[in-house]
């Protein structure tokens, strides 16, 4: 569940309007005047808590939850597993959208007011902007003209000038008005010893957490999208960029420009040369290359073909 | 004409003393004490105003135009409509931007003194910096460490943090000594229930404006160049980019590094696949990839078939 | 030697102390009490300063260094020319790393107590950030919300807002415990008249120093890592990169989103299409497109072949 830290819960709501406010159908059966605490994902969600299913490959997870209240298709009555109560709606996700904001109407920084904490030892410079409920760790420099909000930085990190951090992940529903924002409700925790070059941004989780591994190092400019997992000791080069929600091995190296695209899985000790663009997974120790990225030795086996092929076709 | 809110013109100026600035051979019949009291393009100008022509492509629109005065290339008296004043230079757009530096010897924010406008209800994060003449509309939320001058941000917009916007576009001229920078005399305009993410850069137009539409949704690190106009309702992911003078439909998504080329056209609903390189027009509802970008289909096909190449190729 | 104005150096360290730190064994003959006083580059240093050798490559650059200590690596006794101290190590690039962080251990702006001068005329808009020791020249303006440290600005240099000079390049080695950061030594120096968009990030460099020539034009958001040398008159347009210890020549076109490799020379007049990876050297005035960069008809011509590739074998 959201962490108290960053947000400020409304609620506890009646079933009743929860369903009101996502314009679902109450499952038979239920007890409308059960209230529901809080917004959860599927793994989180407790037995006052509010889930939703957007992806029949997601009912199983549903079998596993605790989740109290789950947000699913009409039409998955048969399907969805016996246990929590059930609200039938059009579309799940933005449903959730609306339910999620019923509860944390206000995500941006000045909802909380929990103090932050900064180590002693660590170092703030100039005009660096820290948010409520942050933690910054022992030997910590924050550069100057940097913003850190919902975020747990851990010790010896060194954060250059201009970093953004802890600012909405890029999440959208499309709804009938245009594109609906999805509550952005998760943090960025970042291990020790982790170096984030200038300008770079890395976005705070939807419903889960973006995380960063021990010993990691961003160049400048690097881009995190939110819920990414990163592991440790990895390298990312200049401009590179990671998706949300993937997942990247400990010991990965990513070349500069290199684009990963969402919910991939980058093996450890994997290796992304410049520019590539990640469409599928990597397996780890992999060298790939180019856009569709692909295994080192056949992207160069391709550029050569491709000019013999202009050699080879040339008119006399 | 430039926005009195954000720059302060000098002048009126007589044709002589215009032509003297720009180099020019004032053509025949010329009142040349008549007095130029600003600079503007072709659309825009009036009859005091001093335009230029710098490809006889733009010819018609000269004929068409209420401009009083216009630089033009040596050579073209012939093909010039007839109606206001001609002004005869070897080089029209280096002229233009030596008279404009006459007209705005100082474009930086600091040359207004008209005091910004932010509604009540917008809130302003610590450490940002809002230049004079900047309107900021209801429950817009600007991020800290964001830069906003020459601007102009419609209702309930979310600009996230390190974001920078309305500073020079990209124009320079080459003169006799280097590169001349070409006076940025426009604007942005930004449209509501926009989002900008977080380092995103939104340069001001040159002579027009930069545009934004309603419910426009930027990811982090986007560049937008000037003069670009982009729809409603549009998505741009994470450091994609768009050059100067483009245009795109509503609508439209735009993958992550995705690169769109000066003065393409992106009709409405169009998809462009991330690292894209968008370097001609781009029809309504086309799904494009690749650089350069080609429909999405022909470009997996020619991945596939590049792939079989070097198989069909291989020595045994 | 790293700039006083910058760096503050403990020292001078016993040469026994220094081999200490290091891990080496020190070359027969050498006198264990001799004093150490600074690290710096084999082209640099000076009788009692210590540099290293990483690769064989070097060795004829230490045969004319004035060098007083060299790390170099065990077994190269024989090849190594004859002259300064030489001390033995597995890895040298790692000793080197240690050494200089025992001679500065403390490379943060905060290290310096040198106040910066900034012309009269400059103009610092607000929020933005000065280091120690800068220097900004005649007529600069420095943008809202920039960084700049361990740096000297020319003058009539224009800094968009949200650029980042001067922090630290992008130098690690691996070591026993993970990465270990190189300190990085060196600075940065901007010639006159250049202008640096909107969120740029300039790295300094490691023990040279990282140089963009007189009038260069840096479109929004380009990266230039450590030790690059940039000529003059060159344009970078938005998003692309240059990676550490590039040599750019005088008048080079850069487009968007290109991304040059490390310790990639490219000629003087040269043009790289938007996009483009250049992992070789460029000649002078040579044109080049994709990645890998390559001339750009040979580029068009492939793309070309490509297409009726695919035409050719669609099955009927």
């Amino acid at each position: 569940m959201p962490d108290p830290r960053f947000f400020r819960r409304s609620g506890p709501f009646p079933l009743a309007e929860v369903a009101r406010r996502a314009g679902a159908e109450i499952g038979s059966g239920a007890d409308a005047s059960l209230l529901v605490s809080d917004v959860a994902s599927l793994a989180a969600a407790g037995p006052r808590d509010l889930s939703y299913v957007s992806d029949p490959a997601w009912l199983p997870a549903l079998a596993t939850s605790k989740c109290g209240v789950c947000l699913v298709k009409r039409g998955m009555a048969a399907s969805a597993p016996a246990g929590g109560v059930l609200l039938f709606v059009d579309n799940p996700r933005l449903a959730f959208a609306l339910v999620a904001a019923m509860f944390y109407p206000d995500t941006s920084p000045g909802a909380s007011t929990v103090p932050f904490k900064v180590a002693d030892s660590a170092r703030i410079h100039p005009s660096a902007v820290i948010g409520p409920g942050v933690e910054i760790g022992e030997n910590v420099s924050i550069g100057a003209n940097c913003t850190l909000t919902h975020c747990v930085i851990g010790a010896r990190c060194t954060i250059h000038p201009g970093v953004q951090i802890g600012q909405d992940g890029f999440g959208f529903v499309p709804g009938p008005t245009g594109l609906m924002k999805m509550p952005q409700l998760g943090r960025v925790i970042i291990g020790t010893d982790v170096e984030i070059g200038a300008n770079c941004c890395i976005d705070r989780g939807a419903l889960e957490d973006t995380e960063i591994g021990d010993g990691t190092k961003f160049d400048n400019l690097v881009q995190v999208g939110h819920n990414a997992r990163i592991g440790r000791h990895c390298v990312f080069v200049a401009q590179s960029g990671v998706a949300g929600s993937c997942t990247i091995g400990d010991g990965v190296l990513v070349g500069g420009q290199v684009a990963i695209s969402d919910h991939v899985t980058v093996g450890a000790g994997a290796q992304i040369a410049g520019q590539s663009g990640v469409v599928r997974d990597v397996a780890p120790k992999e060298v790939v290359m180019g856009t569709p990225a692909r295994p080192i030795r056949q992207f160069w086996r391709e550029i050569a073909a491709l000019s013999r092929l202009t050699k080879r076709g040339k008119s006399p």
